[in-house]
């Protein structure tokens, strides 16, 4: 399977839509944005540049694909006009898979580019955007042509589903049933596309320029071409590259409930699973119809919900995050 | 009316998609390739740029969008392998207004750049290509970060149905009843808008930087925030700024009975207008639908087309189109 042509998030923004269904996102963005924020400070403090070209790999389509950007481009804008240096001029560049909907980013940005410009105030140079489709495991940009590189929960997705995984059936991911070497695939498939990654940034992006990377941690579900490391493999890959320094380093988690809990108090379908399982559907849906076709897809996702209601009454579920963030080293 | 908001070609790749719907465009590209070929090729071994980025200006969603970028990319990496220079890497911007199709586009953009570097063989530099939402009647890239700008017929349409139109009623565009206000109205939008473009491309560009635009000079229809400039009109306009110097300069023509001659020779609709009411639906239907709803749609073009097919049989009708390359003074 090419998952450059297959895994994009449900478009749109009805129902079903990754847009109307990406709170977990949402909340992994705003509890690690202190961590982004801190990163972009330091870089512009120590480089002053004259622009500032931003990336945020993985950036989808719904409410937080040009959120995080923005507040990183009024965090620095803040910082600048307190110190009384000139304007800078922004770029942003929004990444995704080519299956991506960027053409409802792109119709939202006429408007957005005002309200932010109304809140940054007056005398603020060009804030640029530009999408750029492709997979974030080969060369997106320029060398040395950014400045910060920002992703959030989208370094789980491998480049592949792994070769060799003949005797994994029954199993459509790793799973207590599958034999080592299935793990070790999956591991390796891992390392390798973790690898390229930081080649290709450390290509990318300026000396000094900055990184912060979030990474989901734990098994959830279905997702075939997906490996979420640990803290500790996240680490390990990094420092084994020696293209970058770790600034920063923090793990995280939300629990599954809060959701229900949270958004959805006087619902009837609270903690039966309803918002995650839709929230799952939103992500994975576009694999697995390329898969087995759509005639099942609802069915799925009603028994779907049916297992993660169950596991929400048994234990504690969380999604566990691993934040890193790192500076290349000139 | 927010030209920037309603105004796009036909979406998608159907019957009525401008993708299906853009052979004028692509012959108009066939036709002056050689000017902007020779463009790129001076700009090249007078700069020897060690990167290049080349940007295509209301780039449209087509067959035509990637066909010119990388026809250009082509020509630039024979002169570099000729000449026995290293690899550049090549970054293309596909602009266009945010309710572009750019989805359809990003969606073909793997198997494009598969097949684009078969083209071109092997020691080739990246090609990344990004998409840039926007009005070029305003900033789309930072300073002095393109080599090459290339527009082709998009240049005829104004950012803005100008004001003051009120006594043009009965019309929905210039025509020999307007009065000569309205005339005038139009004009001194086209070069207000013409004017900001110039000097949006003047700081974006290198010094050196090149730009090969393609203009529209006949009054087809009812495309209402059109001004399809004379000749000397626009080389009054790129003098006056004095960001350019003018490099080459042609005016060619299409007739309209060519396209219904050349693609539809064995068709009975041959010569009744069909194509051309084909190509201008494709077109002009997101501003009309806008305007009138899409109820009357199909009417309306069923009428055009019988007046097209009176022109084609009473007079010599054509596009015809004004070319320029012209060089930013260092």
């Amino acid at each position: 399977m090419e998952v450059v042509q297959v895994l994009h998030m449900n478009g749109g923004i009805d129902e079903t839509s990754y847009a109307s269904n990406s709170l977990i996102q949402k909340k992994v963005i705003a509890l690690t944005k202190h961590i982004s924020e801190e990163a972009i400070t330091n870089l512009y403090c120590s480089t002053l540049p004259r622009s500032l070209a931003i990336a945020d790999l993985g950036c989808s389509s719904g409410p937080n694909t040009l959120f995080l950007v923005s507040e990183l481009i009024k965090v620095v804008d803040k910082l600048r006009q307190k110190l009384g240096h000139e304007s800078l001029e922004y770029q942003a560049f929004l990444n995704d898979l080519p299956g991506n909907d960027f053409n409802t980013i792109f119709k939202s940005l006429p408007n957005f580019q005002k309200q932010m410009s109304y809140q940054m105030g007056p005398g603020i140079g060009p804030c640029l955007f530009s999408g750029t489709p492709g997979s974030f495991y080969g060369r997106l940009f320029p060398s040395k042509s950014l400045h910060f590189v920002h992703s959030s929960y989208s370094l789980q997705w491998l480049s592949q589903v792994p070769e060799g995984l003949d005797n994994n059936k029954g199993n459509i991911y790793m799973a207590c049933t599958s034999p080592p070497d299935v793990l070790r695939a999956y591991y390796e498939q891992y390392q390798r596309d973790f690898s390229m990654f930081l080649k290709c940034r450390a290509e990318e992006l300026v000396a000094g320029g900055g990184m912060g990377l979030i990474d989901e941690d734990k098994v959830n579900s279905f997702n075939i071409p997906q490996y979420t490391p640990s803290p500790s493999e996240v680490k390990t890959e990094v420092s084994k590259e020696g293209y970058f320094s770790i600034d920063h380093w923090e793990v995280s988690a939300i629990k599954w409930n809060d959701f229900d809990n949270e958004f959805n108090a006087s619902n009837a379908f609270s903690n039966d699973g309803y918002k995650v399982a839709k929230y799952m559907r939103a992500v994975a849906e576009s694999m697995i119809v390329s898969h087995f076709g759509d005639a099942i897809i609802d069915e799925v996702f009603l028994r779907y919900r049916k297992i993660i209601a169950d596991h929400i009454s048994k234990e504690n579920c969380q999604f566990i995050n691993v934040t890193i963030s790192i500076t290349k080293i000139g």
